[in-house]
């Protein structure tokens, strides 16, 4: 019988795993609990109604097809048994002798876990069309309201975190509010909406070098976006944020706020921690070896944003896709090695650089000791983005609408769907 | 101050009254529930995971963007008090001079509400989506399924009703279970779905010439769909159809039932009904004027799949979208005789004929007495849905998904969203 490799998770940790295995003397499994690979990256284009969920979603069956050795399984992992190797599902069991987790992160409310109903965060397809859906939701309920005071309110949008993601949100809201909506309403200017940026550091992007961070925060302020460091939010309201800048508190009426900012790992890792004796970080990400397996479980391997490598400089490598793309490719040279019985040297991760999109026709980006803001760095976010994406049907969709709205700033995609009826 | 006209509803019907009286000396208020315009004839192809719902959803306030007379209500109208004008909201209410409603219709069930929950219907871009996740979960349960027989049911899929969406759905899935689905799976053959199609009348398009219905069904038997005709459905069960062929009766043991049988119109019929004397038939749709106003009421107009306007044969009009956009123009081109105090001459349909695809380059349309089918008719069903698609991105869109898709084979848009956790 073959070695059998069961992969937990479809993102691109575990994608990749699967696809670097393409004709290797193993037996695929990769289980998700959805039918598709998600692009991450561009989710948040999805919850500004720029794209369609599914220009961004690949069903995993599609990218494995062709892929003899390799099978899907739509289920949900919630137990692993390190002695007999079985992964438990909600409907189900899979034996495995290898085991590779990528289950990622959620968003995480840093134990305020009721503000999740208030600020939903931005990890799924469903947390990206409920944002869109509250976005444009503000802006209808504040053409019909009469009192100014509520409509300030309505028009009030709260970004809390300013990481790439939060940036990004930021961005594309100032751009949604000051062009896609010009002469859409007749009572209200979309223009005046205010956009609040709120990070707790005393700049947004805290992984780039401080130069472009600047630069971000300048195009920023172009759209409209204020941004607040050293400002953390104490509380969160039906109607309100608090926050909290040194010993000045303030509570700023508002609708709509939008998490952007902790995630927390996937809870396979209390799982494999619990089994193993797997050291946890404060975010419950799982410590592992250098060749990403777990201390005395070298037939299981930690991936992507649940695992923490730590880089020679001490410090764990960020949740990022080219992260959790090298890592499971990474994996699946070891376990082609282990096969023809050699040995593989531990993970390095090779820093292309990192980009974040500003604005329409404006992003930030560093390669090696090159920074790049403006134009040059949005054609270059442009450029890795659509060859990345997975499925050349999809490479086209996406391109289509975003030289639609570079040259027109529409974003077709903003339908409220699910709950229209704005009671609020 | 101006005349106010309000129109409830931003289907065909009231989004072509609309913008027929772009410059006329009207103040147009158009309310709808929904954000956006959806163009129902491409409905059943996000249902089947060909298009993204926002490829065919068109933002109200997009459209009448520069329609400076024009304004966009969000809101969903709960009663008519037709002596003091008013339209009733949900969150206010609205004055008007001249009314148009324009609120469509909803699938019925025929007294079995209860079938709702297990065979879901086909007039929202939630039901699509929820049609698209029945559909691609039955085969990913399928997949996991060990006993044969349940292997069955679930690879049986019933597509109650054989009018064009009947018709149109029945092919989709043949061609998902032939040629989509291909490879995808380990465990099950696709195209051992069982597709049958449920239609109480001795035919299937009972509006098209008898010619047309049997070359449709020769090409739905070649995708594998099986017609049965002269069958009713007596019970829906959580796990099988009931159904009835004369005195045979069959319990055909089944996962997925899909709904395409029977509409009833939307309630404000039964409100004007009640406050103006207005009759209603049958299916809940209101008998109007040769003018498509109400008797008495030459300030209600009733337009679309709400109205029953009787044709010289004494058929009512079928409801069908270009019933309801000449109906909708008309009533602009009389508001603005009106306005000139000009009479108009009674509404006449012209019907320029109808088609339904069939599956991939086929389809049967008749326009006169001409009658198409196969890949002649398809490119005019392309043609037509295409000019008459709203906003040119959406134009592109949906021409590289079509393209793709005869080519390919490739139906992209195929997420499970919502609950994926496949309890069957």
């Amino acid at each position: 019988m073959e070695h059998r490799l069961v992969i937990i998770g479809g993102g691109f940790g575990g994608l990749y795993a699967a696809q670097s295995l393409k004709n290797a003397a193993l037996e695929v499994t990769l289980i998700d609990r959805r039918n598709f690979h998600l692009f991450q990256p561009l989710l948040y284009q999805v919850a500004t109604g720029w794209l369609s969920p599914a220009n961004i979603a690949s069903t995993l069956r599609a990218v494995l097809k062709r892929q003899k050795n390799a099978r899907v399984l739509l289920g949900e992992a919630i137990d692993i048994d390190v002695n007999k190797r079985q992964v438990m599902l909600a409907n189900g069991r899979v034996d495995y002798d290898t085991l590779i987790v990528a289950t990622g992160s959620r968003h995480h409310y840093f134990g305020n876990d009721h503000w999740e109903a208030l600020a939903p965060g931005l990890k799924t397809i469903e947390d990206a069309t409920e944002m869109r859906r509250r976005i444009f939701l503000a802006f209808e309920a504040a053409e019909r309201e009469a009192d100014p005071m509520r409509v300030r309110a309505l028009l009030t949008f709260i970004i809390v975190g300013g990481g790439p993601t939060g940036v990004e949100l930021a961005g594309a809201l100032g751009e949604i509010a000051r062009d896609t909506l010009i002469n859409d309403f007749r009572s209200i200017d979309p223009a005046d909406a205010r956009i609040l940026l709120i990070e707790a550091a005393d700049r947004t992007l805290t992984t780039y070098p401080a130069e472009l961070s600047k630069k971000a925060e300048k195009f920023l302020s172009r759209v409209g976006v204020s941004v607040r460091a050293n400002t953390i939010v104490t509380a969160i309201e039906h109607d309100a944020v608090i926050t909290k800048r040194g010993k000045s508190v303030e509570r700023i009426p508002c609708h709509t706020v939008l998490w952007a900012a902790g995630v927390r790992a996937s809870f396979l890792g209390e799982i494999l921690s619990e089994k193993t004796g797997a050291k946890l970080d404060r975010s419950g990400r799982v410590l592992v070896e250098p060749d990403l397996s777990l201390l005395n479980h070298p037939e299981i391997f930690v991936i992507g944003d649940l695992a923490n490598y730590r880089q020679p400089t001490g410090q764990p490598l960020p949740g990022l896709a080219p992260v959790a793309m090298q890592e499971g490719e990474y994996v699946a040279r070891l376990l082609r090695n282990r096969l023809d019985g050699k040995t593989t040297a531990p993970f390095r991760y090779k820093d292309r650089g990192n980009m974040a999109i500003v604005g329409r026709g404006s992003a930030v980006a560093y390669i090696g000791r090159v920074q790049l803001a403006g134009f040059g760095a949005w054609l270059a976010w442009l450029f890795v983005h659509i060859v990345n994406l997975i499925e050349f049907e999809n490479k086209i969709l996406v391109l289509v609408q975003w030289a639609w709205y570079y040259f027109r700033r529409n974003r077709a995609a903003r339908l409220i769907t699910g709950d229209t009826y704005t009671r609020q």
